[in-house]
């Protein structure tokens, strides 16, 4: 790269925490609570997560104002229940459990990795997840932030422009000088396009070991990492 | 209070940081480099932040959109340097002088509070200072916030109500839940209007020693410290 990297925006489900394996355990004990062992956990995570995209293109459609994340999660989660024939569960046990997305585990290399590369560059969210979802999680997890931005602060949900091109401009960096870290090939695709410098993590286990459903879209990244102790190491830290 | 306290939101020019010696020191530097040692570095100090209030109310009365304090900075500066008939100093020195309010000393109990109130409660700004200048502070100062928060996320100066309101909607709590921690009366009087609880934090310093321009409106607050250790003892951190 000719510009140097100033700082290092994250995605973070899927990159910094797993997703799959922390809904399952989720999901795990709500339908043990309420009787309905006969739904497969994991795969209800990756039916969960399968409504996330289709939901935030309702905003950067403009077809609906900007909602955040919390507010879409428990809504995919209400259409997702009812598919299941799952009803008459009490208020808070809902609103709990579409809070799981707040508390979903790191993958083990998260905590350690970020707080070398801290040492050295700014790092920050760019992800889809609002601001007190990122801060929950980021308490829960020990992930050692700089400060929560992207989709919230931006009022944009990725892969928008202005997502990217937001982010970099609270930051006062030019896009060339923003990294985005990503395991996602589209996210990394649309930070491209935007002018920003690119690092992949690899995190082969996030899908329950089956192939990342965005792997046509990979790329000569600017980096390219097996976790975020990697990339520190790879970035000098 | 009647209602459990869920997070604490800070101000910080004054609260957390000591911006009356920090800026009287980097003026030092910028005077003695440009040969006006003739300026008095902490008057200097005094007179830019009396620009700083008619400054965001330009933002605050609607004359103005809002723009991010590290720009009002730069213009204000400009202001002031015409006043004082400083001319033909090179950009990179006056962009470098601006950003001064990026290299504000903390109050030695700054860090240790933040770190103990944090154990127990989300800690986050809630400033009139932009993104990247409270970033850069915090990654100076060691001040572990969960959050930057306040005007550039609100798009709104205090003591306008939106920046109290819109910083607890955020967090996803009630006014009532959100305590705003600061040493001016004026913010705190604002706050407490909105709902928020409220902490007094005493800096008799930051003046150099002489009154606080707003000790007219103290109020009996929710907690009233002597420091940000104080408060933590108060709180049971």
């Amino acid at each position: 790269m000719s510009v140097a990297v100033k700082a290092l925006a994250f995605d973070v489900f899927g990159t910094v925490v797993d997703w799959r394996s922390s809904i399952a355990r989720e999901a795990a004990a709500f339908f043990s609570a309420i009787g309905r062992t006969d739904i497969d956990p994991a795969g209800f995570a990756d039916q969960w997560r399968g409504l996330y995209q289709p939901a935030m293109e309702e905003c950067r459609s403009g077809r609906r104002p900007f909602v955040r994340l919390d507010i879409l999660n428990r809504e995919t989660l209400d259409t997702l229940l009812e598919r299941h024939k799952v009803a008459g569960v009490d208020e808070a046990r809902l609103a709990d459990f579409a809070f799981a997305w707040r508390r979903l585990d790191p993958w083990p290399d998260a905590g350690p990795g970020l707080t070398r590369l801290k040492a050295r560059f700014p790092v920050v969210t760019l992800s889809n997840g609002n601001i007190a979802l990122m801060l929950e999680m980021a308490r829960r997890d020990g992930l050692p932030w700089d400060a929560i931005l992207g989709a919230e602060v931006t009022q944009s949900y990725k892969p928008d422009p202005r997502a990217y091109l937001g982010t970099a401009e609270i930051l006062g960096v030019t896009p060339a000088e923003l990294c985005l870290v990503a395991a996602h090939h589209s996210d990394l695709a649309a930070a491209r396009a935007c002018g920003l410098a690119t690092a992949y993590v690899d995190r082969p286990l996030e899908y329950g070991g089956r192939p990342a459903p965005d792997r046509h879209l990979s790329q000569d990244w600017d980096y390219d990492a097996a976790s975020l102790i990697d990339l520190a190491e790879q970035l000098g830290c």
